[in-house]
């Protein structure tokens, strides 16, 4: 006879309405649930698996709202938030998972999610580094500062790098790429700390705070020469001074506009013909199209991290009740380095 | 004993000051000077011509204002506005020229310019064509869209591809070179005339008046399924609205922006984030880059003019008097076609 396993209590973070404006904590709340801990009968391919960590990453703000149009969902109003997590399979009815198994992916923002369509999980293999690595170095940012910067940037020694919001999940990486290639590279951050940071642990060879700066002079001053490969990840005002220092043939990889992201009406970038006279390429990018390279990013990175080459700052969260709070301060960028929610340490 | 030539008169068109905001015909002056029709002695490596056709480039607005940090020298108040042309040699102290040559390259506006440094000039070596061609569909303008099409937009058949300012000199080729590529073409320009070219003349699939329609709208009607490829020759809301429309892995060719070039800031552009969304690579270009090609281009052209496979419409204002009300009726559209200026049927 089969053991029926009994329910449990299932926190969850409930988006109660669609967001405009600036998202506030009050725009989600906490709600608690029941789950059996144990896949339905006929839950033929999904899983059902405990979380343990889940990241607050900046793209989420586009699926608070209502889009018909974008290149992911919106979340459901009344539903848990979606977003990249560390769980560990409890039950599976999909024959490339099995109990036990440490996973990372899409989940749900609650203690127990079941993951119906879990093709695009990934196994966890190796358990040598924090599993938290799993939503940042080693997941969804970590790959898309290595296609990024890899794929479309074409960086070559000697080039001269510019990265924004650069002590975030994406940016510290894609810098400490670009000293592995022989680059100059400069970043920019909005506090003192961050700006420390930058120079003195991910090894940039100048760092900036933005809220302290007059933009285009700044960037004079560090790129005299122009700007080779800029890494956006902020869009409005710090493009447009990017813009007015590329170098011939310089590269733009378009990565995000977390500027730009809580503005009802996006601010207008005024010196894209810049592009001309510089002969800039400017080529915006998604992570989902690169998740191919994985094993060959795996191959890359994890010898760096295990010989101390590549560092990786997180701001851990501690439980689930704490994700809304982490999720909107990264807005305000609250978050020194990538902003992690623990929900379980198992 | 040496014939010296005697003093000619040489009629000039002068730019009197910097121009800022829109130009007029008064920031321009005719004047009459003499020459004679010999290169001094010493003169190694000038080249002496009698301008036969002028062009009138957009471009050339760029080189009314004093800026130090454009890709062309600003011209020189005072002295004769720089453009291209084609031109009769009288007299040359460069090896590669010789008195009766017909080139094509840049000139000055008058009737007989000394060409100091004449290494960008190229020798016409088939006259079967008009000969202010080479101002047009076989110089600047048609490397332009050979260039910016082939080399930056990858077109492929099938492919939905949309041009700006498409009866200009450089738009109508780009149409007809994405049409015997293949690809369903719409254009859009500023008069009913344009449009019944664009549609009756060079083959376009669909063209429209700018100046009647609600951009974001006329372009979701003809591209219900997106734009794979954007020639872009007007930026500003142009290019907003197309932004909005491009298709996954759309490619931006950015060639010019003139609907900017007279204003004193340009326009913002506001809808940048769709280059993540739809992955889409931006990319300015100029056709510098990309003579080393042009033998390759005539090879390519020259029999699709013969069999009537391209058609090149000119706008032809006859007298040097008639090239500044020419150039900048440029700015208002005026030309219907490459804005071409007669010097001299010799």
């Amino acid at each position: 006879m089969e053991v029926v396993e009994e329910e449990v209590s299932n926190k969850q973070i409930i988006l109660k309405e669609y967001v405009s404006g600036f998202p506030k904590e009050s725009d989600m709340v906490v709600k608690t649930g029941t789950i059996r801990l144990q896949l339905p009968e006929g839950s033929k391919n999904a899983i059902l698996v405990k979380n343990l960590y889940l990241s607050c990453d900046p793209a989420m703000r586009g699926r608070m709202r209502k889009t018909e149009d974008s290149y992911v969902e919106s979340f459901t109003p009344g539903s848990p938030i979606i977003g990249y997590g560390v769980a560990r399979v409890l039950d599976s009815g999909h024959p490339n998972f099995k109990k036990g198994d440490l996973v990372w992916g899409m989940t749900g923002w609650e203690e127990y999610s079941v993951i119906k369509a879990p093709e695009s999980v990934f196994k966890i293999q190796n358990t040598n580094v924090p599993l938290s690595y799993y939503i940042g170095i080693l997941g969804m940012p970590g790959m898309t500062a290595y296609a990024g910067f890899y794929e479309l940037c074409s960086p070559k020694q000697g080039e001269y790098v510019f990265i924004s919001a650069a002590s975030g999940a994406v940016g510290q990486l894609v810098g400490q790429f670009a000293k592995l290639s022989g680059c100059y590279v400069v970043g920019s951050a909005g506090t003192k700390e961050k700006v420390d940071l930058l120079k003195n642990k991910f090894g940039f060879d100048e760092a900036f705070n933005y809220k302290e700066e007059v933009l285009e002079a700044a960037l004079k001053r560090y790129f005299p020469n122009g700007i080779d490969i800029y890494f956006e990840n902020v869009g409005g005002k710090m493009l447009d001074a990017v813009l007015l220092n590329m170098r011939l043939r310089g590269r733009i990889a378009v990565c995000g506009m977390i500027s730009q992201y809580n503005l009802e009406q996006p601010e207008g970038v005024h010196n894209l013909f810049c592009l001309i006279t510089k002969r800039v390429r400017m080529e915006g990018f998604i992570v989902f199209d690169y998740y191919h390279m994985y094993p060959k990013f795996l191959d890359m990175i994890l010898p760096h991290i295990k010989e101390g080459k590549i560092t990786y700052v997180e701001d851990i969260a501690e439980g689930l009740e704490s994700a809304p709070a982490a999720l909107i301060g990264l807005f305000a960028g609250h978050n020194v380095g990538k902003q992690v929610v623990v929900v379980a340490r198992e």
